[in-house]
């Protein structure tokens, strides 16, 4: 891990590339594994699931008895920091709700714009030895407060043949009824087409390895929306002579060990800042049950050290990163200033891991430089607006004069033709 | 134009298809186009503007003077109305601002959410015989309330080497001071990826042609975000007996002029009503100057008589239209069970025209059933939320052994050790 020191301008973009990623080769066969699914549901759900998870699975819908028996299963220090975590991302996302607004623009010319919610979305959880029962809380309960009708999630099938209790404990905090076990490109398959067993979705969230990230992009082809493009997950820490190196160092590994492609970044006005941290990086990673993989992220990763505050804020708007922690003696005018991140951690006591598991906010955040141009999930996600209007008899003797004469410039007769029709029946005596 | 008199439910799907549009053959082309555009940037826009518009152009980029002094281009009355227009469409995008979120989810644990503009955006405007300002206004309005830094226009060159003045007065009302005169998929390529001349933008609005809908398609694949999926325009009208024929055949007309691909459809309890429209329309046809688009789309549309109004709510949401017109007795009732539609117009005199033009709402929608899962565009399509976090040295003791807990279960170590260690010197008497 080098330390660089301040780097010019004209290096940055290279100096922040993403390790890059290409799956374009596995486009084919995801799109051939699609085709199947669409043809032959069920019958080709299990057997992809065969060849790809090894395991031969007859019913994969898991049993509502056993999401409602979950509690039975799970530690009560589990319990409660679950219910713990649940309130506070309940509250944080129901606050995000939104009114209907209405204005009348001229007399009689009234518009509005409503939220509803999204009826059928389908949440992916991945698999794997621990059980992700984070990101069912994360989709789940903004999925809860939109009100979507359905709700289904798919996970892929374990060896010992049933889900994690505390995934099915998070699933039904969530009020969620419809679990499959089925995982991979056969998994967003049949969400997106649906099956005799797994419903047809609208739109997909939730995230996933290379296959499942490459299925949610060949899902949106056939009419399906998700929730945004993936990457590896990535964090960049902007702090000065005011942060804890030790904390620093943590908070870098515990991103450095979500994959070997995640991407640590700190940035930096104090040289001793750059150097203890770097010491505290190789000391706390020995003692990490997950270190093979925080040390290949390690390699990919960065400490810069620059100037002054505003070069390291141009340098992070740049960057965009997915997670940001800020660590300045100026915090307050470093937040104005960051418009392009995901979530942001403020001070000394705010690790990046609060907002993973229990804080409020949601983890589910635009990667790979997206937050310039994507929010991370939240209620929004979950809705979508329909706008309305209605124009009185006055509204339209208002507008449509203007209406006609714009139609008309653009060569629509018919589209003016609506209103004339209109006006000349109000401007007769008796109508 | 045929009357389709109480159709079998299980018909639906097939009676509601839209008409099918396969672009996938232009995929191969706009990525050789594009990967032209990424490595020869200006060379490549020109070469493509002369091979596709036959316009040989040198200085692509409109002069700032001409859009100053566009007012002195056009009539009074066209002037005023696409003032009257900005002022309604401002007013309605102005209401859409969304205030920060604040929650203290547990004491000490204070979340919040805030909007920030997209900084560089694209905004494409077709081209054609009519200059459609209408779309410079619907989408450079809630660009300049977002507050986006840069906004881009293109719009394809025409014959005379002037972009129409009334395009510019829109753009110029809506503060956009860069113009090129570049269409098509070299248009889409260019800002993109930026060249010479043309800015990169981090997200593409803009409706278009078949051309442009693939290329915007195969831009977010580089990285760029999109409003939404296109598709030919639709209107579905709604009513009974209290609606009025003449009206409702010239609002279907309206629709069927934008292309032989449009799709207009009439649900009605009323057979009367059906009978009716249909004579209008063909009575009214006659007169259109786009007579010849019209009848073409009016071949594929359709006027569906249903037994009662809750069978015409649920015919209407499977279908889920772009535009809907309503024209009921309960009308009330009926706006509260539409869940999946673009925009809705209520009532006698609230043509889609004014919609389209100068009513306030926005007139770029969902088409093809999008409107189940996307929202047209509006003020947050050119904004992103960002949420923040600050915990203080009490928020972490309330909440820190809940996230290791989790962390844990999670196996993830690392981020359990960003927590424990700060934990650690909190509960040392000395922290």
């Amino acid at each position: 891990m080098k330390i660089i020191q301040q780097p010019d301008e004209k290096n940055w973009e290279e100096l922040l590339k993403r390790p890059t990623q290409d799956f374009a080769s596995l486009e084919s066969d995801v799109k051939a594994i699609f085709e199947d699914i669409k043809h032959n549901g069920d019958s080709a759900i299990k057997k992809y699931t065969q060849i790809f998870d090894g395991i031969s699975i007859e019913d994969f819908s898991v049993n509502p008895e056993a999401i409602e028996h979950s509690t039975d299963n799970i530690s009560a220090a589990l319990k409660e920091a679950i219910d713990v975590a649940y309130d506070n991302i309940f509250k944080f996302h129901l606050a995000q709700e939104q009114v209907t607004i209405k204005v009348e623009t001229l007399p009689g010319v009234k518009c509005w714009q409503a939220t509803k919610p999204i009826e059928k979305v389908g949440l992916y959880i991945p698999g794997g030895s621990a059980p992700l029962f984070s990101s069912i809380l994360m989709l789940g309960i903004p999925a809860k407060i939109a009100g979507c009708r359905e709700v289904v999630l798919v996970t892929p099938p374990q060896q010992t043949g049933v889900v994690h209790p505390a995934m099915l404990y998070a699933a039904k905090k969530c009020d969620i009824k419809s679990i499959y076990q089925v995982g991979g490109i056969q998994a967003i398959g049949g969400l997106t087409f649906g099956t005799e067993r797994i419903p047809k979705v609208y739109k997909i969230f939730g995230p996933g390895n290379q296959y499942v990230t490459v299925a949610k992009q060949v899902a949106t082809t056939y009419d399906v929306a998700i929730d945004m493009p993936a990457g590896p997950s990535e964090l960049l820490v902007l702090a000065d002579d005011s942060a804890n190196p030790t904390y620093v160092a943590a908070d870098l590994l515990s991103q450095a060990e979500h994959g070997a492609d995640s991407q640590v970044i700190l940035v930096t006005t104090s040289n001793d800042l750059a150097e203890k941290t770097k010491d505290e990086i190789y000391a706390q990673l020995e003692l990490l049950p997950r270190k093979d993989i925080a040390v290949k992220a390690i390699e990919n990763s960065k400490l810069i050290v620059v100037q002054n505050i505003k070069t390291a804020l141009r340098l992070t708007n740049q960057y965009s990163p997915e997670h940001l922690i800020i660590c300045l003696n100026a915090e307050d005018e470093a937040i104005d200033q960051i418009y392009n991140a995901g979530s942001v951690f403020i001070g000394n006591y705010t690790p990046e891991s609060a907002g993973d598991y229990a804080s409020g906010t949601n983890h589910t955040l635009p990667t790979n430089a997206f937050a310039r141009q994507y929010s991370g999930v939240n209620l929004d996600a979950f809705t979508k607006k329909m706008t309305y209007q209605k124009i009185s008899k006055e509204g339209l003797l208002h507008l449509g004069r203007h209406i006609e004469v714009m139609a008309e410039a653009e060569e629509l007769q018919a589209h003016k033709n609506a209103v004339s029709l209109r006006l000349k029946d109000l401007n007769t005596p008796d109508s």
